[in-house]
């Protein structure tokens, strides 16, 4: 009984940010995820920037929301990046998951890397920057080395996936992530996350939220 | 012998966007991939957003660069659309491929879809803009709807697959698009095009551009 893990159900929710990001999801399909993140206690919804403006209408400031710019192959520009978080919060987003730019980390131009979460982080104002790292495309160095760039740029979070590449967030990635960052910096663990077990031990590991459209599905039964 | 297809190799590769858009791609493989293009007499180089200005300066005007936007969800803003059309060109770029928005054609907001393709055609100007449906996601009816909207909109191509979905360019596909758009709009087939005969098929068809990396590869063999 004692090894069985205590699942605390209302911490895991109030981490989650609840998504959809499938490209044909219908306005209908992201206001059941805006019902269901009101009616689950959970940190946010995050859907695609299309359906910001109505979410956020929808929504009436009963729940933050979260959505996605150089998503989810990272290669936007820096100008379209910035642009693109601009527009997400001039449409009610109040926190932006931005991809980083894989070409640019498998070229090592960690300074071009560096000015463009800083000018992304610049758009966003006080709005909650989180950056996605997509660790299943990178070596333990360049996790390593993007931890220093992320904390160092001013971003909130490291993010480690996408959910849209070869791999989502593991339990040594996350346990990785949180050792590099700076102490101001939170993580958020995403992709494939598949049952409430698994959620539990990444915020055991220091995961301060959770990108998932599966744990408010399990809850719901 | 009569029934084997006589394959055109310089009338397939003239009409290829030969492709890398993997969001790891590195500046070496872009360079070669212009290489190749050159060498190969393409229509054209197909590449991420962020390496279009590198790539036209360093092509300087032996072939012309195409980008994507919206790219591959296709949920991205109208105003980002219009804004990442500009700032490719800006950059270099004279064929934009950009992805509709698949959540607007399920839920039929078909006067916002127009809209947005009359937007990002206006923001290219004298450009190219080839419009990606993403046939895999589509129905019969909704596929057919799209052609009359590209066409409406006076985009200059249609273009079958991201080649990040579900499914890539069928031969069904392909007839179909040629069928249902105007004489006006050309078609480009993309997406898991594996041999010179798909690609003489697809040509044979009434597709007039092939997005594709791996003709070239078959034709350096």
């Amino acid at each position: 009984m004692g090894e069985v893990k205590e699942l605390d159900e209302g911490r895991i929710l109030a981490a989650v940010d609840h998504t959809l990001l499938r490209p044909t999801a219908t306005w209908e399909e992201i206001r059941q995820i805006c019902d269901d993140g009101v009616a689950y206690g959970c940190a946010s919804v995050c859907i695609p920037p299309s359906h910001v403006r109505q979410a956020a209408e929808y929504l009436a400031g009963k729940l933050p929301v979260c959505t996605v710019i150089g998503f989810p192959n990272g290669y936007a520009t820096t100008a379209v990046k910035a642009l693109e978080a601009q527009d997400a919060i001039a449409n009610g987003a109040s926190e932006i998951d931005m991809v980083v730019n894989l070409g640019w980390v498998k070229d090592g131009r960690w300074s071009d890397v560096l000015a463009e979460l800083r000018a992304v982080k610049a758009a966003c104002g006080e709005h909650i920057l989180k950056v996605i790292v997509e660790t299943c495309q990178l070596t333990q160095e360049e996790k390593v080395k993007l931890c220093e760039l992320v904390t160092e740029s001013g971003a909130d979070f490291i993010k480690t996936s996408t959910g849209f590449s070869s791999g989502g967030a593991t339990a040594e990635d996350v346990a990785l992530l949180r050792a590099h960052v700076g102490a101001q910096v939170q993580v958020k663990a995403a992709g494939g996350i598949a049952s409430l077990e698994d959620a539990q031990t990444f915020l055991d590991l220091g995961a301060a939220r959770l990108g998932t459209s599966r744990i408010v599905a399990l809850v719901k039964g």
